[in-house]
This record gives C-alpha cells, structure tokens and sequence, in this order.
C-alpha cells in the first residue's frame, strides 16, 4: 500500500475541492457571521500565509487564546498544515497557570480574542517565549492595548495570499496541537496530538456506531475549542464537510437555543450544566430543537431527568461519551446496540446514563487490586484505555510516569462494566469515599440527589471519620422555588429507597452554590477541604 | 500519542470482547449454518491453532479457494492474525493461470471447498510450493481426492487449541492478505493488502458518508471473497459486529432474494448482473426486500433502468461503487450529498448512475494530454488514485512501472468529473473508441441500449474503419419475449435521441449471449478479435 501519511493536509482539500457551497456560522461579537468552506479554505491560507511571514515555522507553537468562532477554526487548520503546533489555550485558567502553560509550550505567536486581551495584558510581563500578538476582531481599527507587538487579524489575511499552499509533505507523527489538562495539584499538564491521532481521531467519529458526523450534518460545537479540540468535532466537520455552527463568546442557554433553532442544528456536544440550562431555557421559549439528530453530553455525566427530558419530550438521542484531553477525546459513547431494538424508554434511559461502549479503535480494562473486574455491572476498578489516539506522555512532564505505565493511560476514573460491555463512571479515584474498606460512589449518590424534584445541584465528599476512615457528605443546591421548603431528613429519605444503609450521606449541607473548576465540573477538592474543616471543628 | 499499530487482530478481539451473540449466517451444501460470533472467534482460534502446527509462520501465503461462507470468514482472520498472509484465490481462473498465481504467491498451504477439488486435482502436480492441502467441507469423511498431503477442515478444528493467541505484536504494514486482478494481456497481477491499509478501509467503509457499515446491520456479500476482500465488508463487519450472511456456492437469484427475505439482511453488494437477476426473481416470487437500507453495485455500471427499479419501486437506495482490487477496493461512491434532500426521482437516479464522490481519505484526479479536466461532466480522461489503501506496486511483477507512477495509480479507466465532483466512468482504456480523433464511450452507448425495453445485454467495441480509424459496433442480447421483435434500425433510432450521429454504432449484431471475463465483465477483448475478423473479411 502506498506510504501515504495521515495528515490534517487532506481534511482542508477535501473540503475545498468538494465542498465550496458548505456553510460555517459564526456568531461573533458584532452579530452572526456567515461564510462557505470555500471563503473558509481561501483565509485559511491566507492565515498560514502571514502566519509564515511572521516568523511560524514547522514546530513552532502558536497558542490560541479564543471562543468558538470561524477564526479559531481558521487556527485549527493554518497552523498544522503548515507543520506548526496549535497550542488551544485554556481561556478559563487562573493568571497562573495560564503564565505557566504559555511558557510550558514555548509559544511564539498568540491569537488573542478581542474580548480577552485584559487575561493575557495581566501576564504579558512574565511571558517569556511570546514574540507576537495578533488580535482577532471584527473592528477596523485595533482596540487599545499594551500588548507589543501586536497586529489585526484582520489586516494581516488581507495584505497574504490566498494561494498559499499547505504542506502537504508532513510526517504523520508530526506534533498538529496541544492542550493543556488541568490537575488535582500542581500545574496543568500537556497532551500533544499528532497528525496521526487526529486524522484517526476523526474517522472514529465519523462511524455509524459512533458520533456519525457526516456531510449532512451541521454541527455545532458547545464544548470549548481549546477543550480536547472541541472533542474533535471541528476536524472531522471539515474533513467530511459538515456545515458548522459556532456559539461564539458569552454563550447563554438562550444561545444555544436560538441557534439551534435558526441554523437547524443536527448535531451538538457540551457538558451536562449545558443542557440542563438549555432545558430550563426551553421551557421558556419558542424554540424548535427537532433538527437535532443526537446531543452528546460529556466531562461529567448527566442526572437521569434530563436525559430523559431530552429523549422523551424533545426526541433528541441523548448520548453520553467519555473521554480525556489525553484520549483525543472520545473514548466510550452510551450509543444503543441492536439488541436494544425493542426496549422501553426506561431500558433506553438507563443505557444512555452510561458512559456506554468503546469506540472501534481503543481498548478498554477496568482494573483493581485483583485483576480485571467481572462484567457485572457493581465491581469497581480504575478505567485504562489504550490506542492510536490516546497520548503516551505528558509534554515534559516528569508526571507521566503516574499515568502511563505498560502501555496504558491510567484514567484515574473509577468504573464498572456490565454484561454488554458498557462502562459506567463511578467517580474519580480521588473523589471515591472509602467507608470501612468499601467503595462508597459519590457521582451514584449526586446523580440520585439531582433527579429529586427539588434539587438543582448535588456534591457529594469524603469527610474524615474516626471509625470508618471516611463518611459521606452531600452538598446540596435547591431549586428557586423550593428553598427552605426540603429537609435533610427528606431527602436522605429519599436515598435510601435506593442505596444501602451505609451508603447515606451522614449529613446533608444546603448551599448556594457549589464550587466549579475552569471547565465547569465540581470542584470536590476545595468542598472536600471546607467541610473537613468544619468537621474537625465540631 | 501512543505507537499503537493498526492491526486486524483488534478487530476480532473487539468482535469477541464486545459481540459474542451476534450472528455470522452461512449457505453450505449441507444447509443454513449459524453460530455467533462468541463461537466463531474460538473456530477462528482454532485455525490459527491448526494452521500453526501445520507448519504456518509470519509472511508464509496461505491461500483459499472457496465461496463465500462462514470457514472463509475463519481463514479471513486465522491467517492474517497469526502474521501470515491469506491469499483469496479467484476460483473462476483458467487452469495456466490459477497454476500462476498459487506459484507465484508461493502459497504454502491450501484451503479448498468441496466442490472446487477437481479445479485444484487438476494442476496439482504443476503447483510448486503447495505442501498441504486441507479440505472445508460438512461430511465426517474427506471425500477421494488425489491431493495429498490432505486434511480435513473440522478435524483440524476439533484437535486444536480453542486459546490459541492470535499475534499483538504486528507491524501494522506487514503483509495480511494478497488477491490477483486479471490484467488485459498475461498473467494476473497480485496486489498485497497491508493490516494497515484494510484497517482504514475498514474504517472508511463505516462511515456515515460511504456504505456506513455498522452494528446494526446485517451484511450479505454477494461479491465474492475473493474479489478485493469481497470489497472489505466481511472485515468491517467483524471489527463493528454487524450480522453476517454468506451466499454459499452456487448461489442464484432465487437464493439471493431468500436470504434476503429470511435473514432480514440490510446491506449486500454485488456486480450488475446479480441485481439485473435479482429484480427478475422478485418479480416471480414472493419475496420481501424491505430490510435493505442499501445495496451496492460495483465491477461495472448499472443500467438506469435497474438503478430506477430498485429506488422507485423497491425503495432500496442504489449505490454505485467504483474501486479495483488495487484499492481495497472502495475509492468512490454514488451516495447523495445533503444538496440533494429535494431532488426529483430522477434527478436522484441521474447521481445515482455515476460512480460518485471519493471516500474520504483517497485522492483523485482525472487527467488527458492537456492536464487535469474541468469539472464539466464531459471532458474525458484517465482516473488517477491515491491514498493509504492504493497498491504501490504488484507483487513481484515488472508491470508495476506502468500502473503506479508519481504516487499515483493510473487507473486505465477513462472517467469524467461534474461540477459537485462525482465521477462517471465512461469507458476503460482499451475500450474506448477513438474516432476521428474523438472519444466514444462504449459504456455511454451500452447503458442507453440496455434501458431500451427490449435488450437484456449489450455490448459496444470498437472495429477498425479505414477513414475513421476506430468505429463501435453493438452486440446486442435481446429479452426472451423480444427475440426477432426488435430490429436494428429501430436501437439506432432510439440511440440517436441521446447521442450524437457520429457516436452511433455502425452495426448492431445480435447474439445469444455476451462472452464474460471471470469476474462476470463483458469479454470486449474476445469480441473484438471475433468483430476484427469478420469486418476485415466483408
């Protein structure tokens, strides 16, 4: 067979030779932008092209520092096709972190959306491998800014050339992007991806029995384009020329909704506060969401009410996948076999709450002190996924060693596998509660908690115990209407129609809100910290 | 990202793993045979187990020559997931040439069907490096046979290891699998397919945009196993653990449409002539087809009038496919892209009937003397082909220099490009006629005949003509009902509604039946010596 390499090269030709007329929507701060593939492919070189004359050269990074819109995804594809790093920067990092990740990487050149300069102003000073700043924005003139130097998107694609070639000699193991995971201590840790991975990355989810996202689609991605790639969708839409949607910045419930609505959107992927604000904002307003063909949920799982929501009322397939910056993303997806045919909604419900079957491509075990668990649906382990689109090391990272160890990417998730395969997320391995030397699943005991009528959000951590090591706590966040109006008694009553005795929270705490890390999830460690606290001082 | 290498051995360890009771449904002469695929992989196994102890090592060729079934299906993974190499046999060669290839690949091992004994009997003591045969068949006795050293299949079977590993350590560019294509003049041409080239076709063929082979389907080959790895479903359909249905020997139109009807199958793929036979046979019994999602036609061109039948009056979509054994085979595919969500019936018959748009991942270009074509429907040139699932080369054979040249494979195929970038083969090479220095597409004058009511079959090939150098000549096969009904000048009337004067034929032989090529093609070359001979004697 020829030596052909797996390039992102061939993604943006197809859809330029095949594709001019596909749309891509962008809603950006001055309104909704509209343009083809083909006025896409024709920036996008020109990008590379100015790119190249400042300097970008093969290997280098080149961060970005930006929402979801049409400019990012000119980025997603100048930059490794001309053998450049694209390095998607966390917008949501703390001053810290973000200096660290900038230095980490090396990047050279940073694309800084208007809105944002203030973020990377804050830290010019301690960027030490920074030698330019492009601003995207659709102003004529520059907003006022101390970044030095500093140039217009815009005025940079209008003085290059559009005929600008891309490499199409590149080696499928060439470095295309990075991100950046965020860890439980210490600084955020770097995943590269090659070339190879995505290109591979994208036809998984182009499968039937995966995400199937397909020329028909319009695609809109809600997760963070410098979260996993925006789990892959950007590159795969291109490559099979999906139209897509991009949200843009400050997106709302009202948004999406909107969007959905006027674009016809098929095809979408968020996390779970996501679509349950999009829930909430449909009970609201007029809005169609029937073009949706699939909704995938992912980062954390979603309570079983809105789920069914979503596939009951709105007919929308609610798919949950699993995955890590590590895994390119996706890894597992709760898509229905044939065997399910003939299941009742509930049947379905229940299989959709999972994080479901491995995708064609990557290998799974579940893993605990005795071996590979049993498919039972109950014994927990730790998830260890391995494959061509799963990272082998931290970017200079003396941490990798924890996590890569005989070939597998321990996730530091916590699993169990029922009989047809699935897997279902049980809860980090730091977020476990170990009670008197059993596994205690602080998601099973949340996800409980938020299908009660009244609760909006749950936490639920580990506090210090003198007998059983560590008990149970549940932070909970009532809904508008029901604050003061459920007990603590209540709603353990309600736990224990479901769970062992041992597994009830031995205390319930009402908040107003909980804690959220920059990509939206719990943030268990400071709850985890505050309450241990507070039970030492009792 | 890790250096996982793209094997076929995670195919079967993702069928065992994650479908154990789906089913593989195979025709013997002794019946229907079915088993899922939990016991396939053990058989599977056990082959390996067998073929290992017979002395089969990594690179050996190990060849087959059977229909399509299910112990094909077992040599289908047992070989090339030991590290050898499964060479598919074309059971319809000519003796020379079936003695050629077995020599020539230096098949060490022999994996033959009952019924095919004699074929092999017959050259047996011509074949050079044949060590051992085994014998695939139902009985509990190896029928006489003067092969030697022989084996039967199942007792193979029964004496081996059930936990026989297959191999996880391959190089994804290790040889897997060998087939030979006819060529115009001499031997056969053997084209080896890499694990890693059947590993992304396979993955190609599972996307939504081109045959979407998934878990959900139940996919009957009807093109042979060894035809281009029955075009690449069976090994799709493992890694997806799609239901398989396997034709058997012999099989007819009437089989065909039974298992079909009984086995609720989704998906099948065949050449023109089977579907020509098929909407025959559903017009006498009482079949029902209703299960399929899609059928492909592929090998050569379908009249409209079968592509019309099958869309319009069985609501099965109709999807050319266009490949040769050089590409794995699927490069191209008349599937509908969104834009065609309002098309007429015949304006979806009319994408229907070109071959179609290239799969993601290959590369195409249609080129003459002047360059690459415009995308005019009409200008015709020479199909080029490239990407990782082409052949650089033919097996040991000095002829490669003139297929494979610039990293690209020269199709010989003469084919145009629409304005949406679908192709439409007009002709191969050697059969198109040049006339007066411009091209006339034999196919273009065969496929109008064959939509006339009348005709059953026609061919069109060129006869040398003093002024015009080349001229077309029709051979027609009428309909039973039709015969001395239809005369020549009334085909020439009803050509001339679509074609210029100078592309009509300057005769119209009729005949009782066309010569076909082994592969069920029309014979043109044979045709044309017998025309040549009898125009230059008038």
């Amino acid at each position: 067979m020829m030596n052909t390499q797996l390039t992102l090269t061939s993604f943006i030709q197809r859809a330029e030779k095949y594709f001019p007329q596909k749309q891509i929507i962008s809603r950006t701060l001055s309104g909704i932008h509209r343009f083809t593939y083909g006025q896409y492919v024709k920036r996008t070189k020109r990008l590379a092209s100015a790119l190249t004359s400042l300097g970008m050269e093969k290997g280098m990074k080149i961060g970005t520092f930006a929402w979801n819109h049409h400019r990012h995804l000119e980025a997603y594809f100048a930059v490794p096709c001309s053998g450049a790093v694209l390095h998607m920067i966390n917008i949501r990092l703390s001053p810290e972190h973000l200096t660290y990740v900038i230095n980490h990487a090396e990047d050279k050149i940073l694309l800084i959306d208007e809105d944002l300069i203030p973020l990377i102003e804050n830290i010019q000073d301690k960027l030490a491998t920074v030698e330019k700043y492009i601003i995207m924005t659709d102003k004529q003139e520059l907003p006022e800014t101390s970044l030095s130097p500093v140039y217009s998107y815009e005025d940079l694609l209008q003085k290059s050339d559009e005929n600008h070639p891309f490499d199409e000699h590149l080696d499928e193991n060439a470095p295309a992007g990075m991100c950046y995971t965020s860890a439980t201590t210490g600084n955020p840790k770097g995943v590269v991806y090659s070339h190879r991975g995505i290109y591979l990355h994208s036809m998984s989810i182009g499968l039937v029995d995966t995400l199937g996202i397909s020329e028909r689609d319009t695609c809109m991605p809600v997760v963070p384009m410098f979260h996993a790639n925006a789990w892959g969708m950007p590159f795969a839409a291109v490559w099979f020329g999906a139209n897509q949607v991009f949200p843009g910045p400050g997106m709302t419930p009202a948004i999406i909704a909107e969007l959905i609505t006027q674009e016809k959107v098929t095809f979408t992927a968020g996390v779970p506060t996501i679509w349950l604000g999009l829930l909430k904002e449909l009970e609201k307003g007029d809005y169609d969401i029937s073009s949706l063909r699939a909704l995938i949920c992912g980062g954390a799982a979603a309570p079983k009410s809105v789920i069914r929501a979503f596939e009951n009322k709105y007919h929308v397939p609610f798919i949950h996948g699993y995955g890590m910056t590590e895994t390119s993303p996706v890894a597992t997806l709760s898509t229905l076999k044939s065997g399910m045919v003939d299941a009742s909604k509930e049947e379905i419900i229940e299989v959709r709450a999972k994080q479901g079957l491995v995708v064609p491509g990557l290998d799974i075990k579940i893993v605990n002190e005795n071996g590979e668990v049993p498919w039972d649906g109950k014994t927990m382990g730790e998830l260890l996924i391995r494959g061509p689109w799963v990272a082998d090391e931290y970017y200079k990272d003396d941490r990798s060693a924890d996590a890569f160890k005989d070939g597998w990417l321990y996730t530091g998730d916590i699993a169990v596998m029922d009989m047809e395969g699935c897997i279902k997320i049980m809860d980090r391995t730091k977020d476990l509660i170990k009670s008197g030397g059993e596994w205690i699943s602080s998601v099973d005991l949340e996800n409980a908690l938020m299908s009660h009528e009244a609760v909006f959000e749950a936490a639920v951590v580990a506090v210090p115990h003198e007998k059983w090591q560590e008990r149970p706590v549940a932070c909970v966040v009532l809904k508008d209407d029901y604050h003061g109006k459920v007990s603590k008694d209540e709603l353990l009553e309600y736990l224990s129609r479901q769970f062992a005795k041992w597994w009830l929270p031995d205390d319930v705490l009402f908040m107003e809100e909980i804690p959220k890390t920059s990509v939206g999830k719990f943030l268990k460690r400071a709850l985890r910290d505050q309450l241990k606290e507070q039970y030492s001082n009792n």
